[in-house]
């Protein structure tokens, strides 16, 4: 089969590699009917991480089941799928507490590398939510951001206590910040604050339901998200990058009492201590547990109600992985759909 | 009148200081019927917090009300009153959302010192409760403690939503540490491990409801936090120290998805973004809302519910100050109550 390999920063190749076959008696194996390329897949591309060389890369996927291995219970060939990043057994302590990304029996999707036209997923049956049937197309693009970037930008909103009568800041224009102002907009937030100074960026976010659009970054940036929420600072606020500067423009953009949704994956960042404890904020994040979330958003998009797969502004054939690496590193695209079946 | 004035590291002095006057027409002055050591008083004492010397010391204090302002309302001569110590208008956003300490309004009670004979309350009817009437003296160390310590153990027992089906622990064997014990069984947690290697404190922590001692530190402790929670970690982990060692303690004994209350003032402290994102935890503390929790907290120890006051094992004329603050130093006593009237 075709899929996507790193041999090292800038270098992403898509070549001959062998199908997966179940191994586990857990295992299925699907066909993806389309992947796409993360912003946290520009980490290695950048250079910031090693994964060692050479790398599968991709962990988000939607597909159809090929085959299941002989413990499968309820997930069947021929159904449409989707799963998170993190394979979960779903019946530990963890799982049932909602927090599939850290279960005890967790597999990272990742090693595999789902930019690919197959995919073997562990713990199928704890992992893969089917769809009532297989999709019309244009509702795969939706349906494979929900196996990440939508689950994470709501884990996001979610993780800020964004709700009614709250007032809500993203940190962050990429496709997970995109998504957590649809998020919040659909938990029902007052007031949604993008803070995002590209204009096609804007444009998404003022139609995932954003009210305000906030271009001022760090100390400017916090002390216009204070002028639109009485000096105090909003209630939630979700960081979608993950670095030192956004971290901290979310801790100081937030009211005392109110709450930090992270997601960006923290690199190089430091959280000091005393200016935390006088913050008075509270700080929830980390890898989104997709699958908590996942049977609802599947049904969202299902019925419509939301269209997530809207942040995918470039769509690309598996075989030009490497031009939707560069667009998005160049940040000529927001997030790019590679199809596996074209 | 008497009071405590730091004059530098290692040198507390009782001297003669002005008797406060109303300044503010919403001030109230207190004789104070009793004040005490805080934990956090010894920062100064050992040299890492400079107050800039002379410095009044003390920001605890319960006694009766000798005069108010013009514009007080519902606080009034002769009642015997708590407050905290941090001064609130009890009316604003923050307030209204049970953050008393970031009050938009709020005046540090400490600048002016209560190891005093009197003091002056600012904000007196946001700040003071008083009881149903001037209490028995044996009720005074308990009421006393309402004011910071046990309102403060609290609040790291509430951050760290420490409940019924529970687990909890508690990094910090001081009287806050001891005062979370307490919370959290009053809040009905089920299993509570006091992390302490001193025996008196252990046998504290025992009578105030802790169900397990584990007197190792660092990675050991972690590890038998884990022993004792199914290999996961606490639901709620308190930190009540504000060390590097003693935070890292906190967010390593709990488990994803758990909740560090983190109450002890962060001196130097950086948490690494990268284990916090991995570790799922929520973090949470700072300077304890105690006005959220003093009714509450006045009515339990009204009632004989929780006797709070046990935290103090050595009691010592206000004459005698520097002597409590060396007991404490060396940890020859847990906390040290002060009387204003022998």
């Amino acid at each position: 089969m075709r899929g996507a390999v790193m041999y090292g920063p800038g270098d992403v190749r898509v070549e001959e590699r062998a199908e997966p076959r179940v191994v586990a008696p857990t295992d299925a194996i699907l066909r993806l009917s389309a992947t796409c390329i993360c912003g946290s897949d520009l980490w290695p591309w950048r250079g910031v991480d090693d994964y060692g060389w050479p790398a599968p890369m991709g962990h988000e996927y939607a597909g159809i089941v090929e085959e299941v291995g002989d413990e499968v219970g309820t997930i069947r060939p021929g159904q449409f799928v989707v799963g998170s990043f993190f394979a979960s057994d779903n019946t530990c302590e963890l799982c049932r507490a909602g927090y599939q990304s850290s279960c005890v029996n967790r597999v990272g999707v990742g090693a595999q590398g789902t930019q690919a036209e197959y995919a073997r997923i562990p713990l199928a049956d704890g992992t893969l939510v089917a769809t009532p049937e297989p999709p019309p197309d244009e509702l795969v693009p939706s349906l494979v951001a929900a196996s990440d970037v939508l689950g994470t930008g709501w884990f996001g909103a979610v993780a800020a206590e964004a709700g009614p009568a709250k007032n809500v800041a993203v940190v962050g224009d990429g496709a997970v910040g995109l998504l957590a102002v649809l998020a919040a907009r659909h938990l029902g937030a007052e007031r949604i604050i993008a803070m995002s100074r590209h204009e096609p960026r804007q444009r998404l976010a003022l139609e995932f339901g954003a009210t305000d659009i906030v271009e001022e970054r760090g100390d400017d940036g916090v002390a216009r998200v204070k002028d639109l929420t009485d000096g105090l600072g909003a209630h939630s606020v979700v960081e979608a990058v993950g670095t030192q500067e956004s971290m901290m423009q979310a801790i100081r953009s937030t009211r005392p009492g109110g709450h930090v949704g992270f997601v960006g994956v923290l690199h190089d960042v430091e959280l000091p201590g005393e200016e935390l404890f006088y913050s008075h904020v509270h700080v929830h994040g980390g890898p989104a547990p997709v699958r908590r979330f996942l049977s609802e958003l599947i049904d969202l998009i299902w019925s419509r109600a939301i269209d997530p797969g809207k942040v995918f502004d470039l769509e690309l054939p598996l075989d030009e992985a490497a031009e939707g690496y560069r667009a998005m590193d160049e940040r000529r695209a927001i997030k790019v759909l590679l199809r596996t079946d074209s």
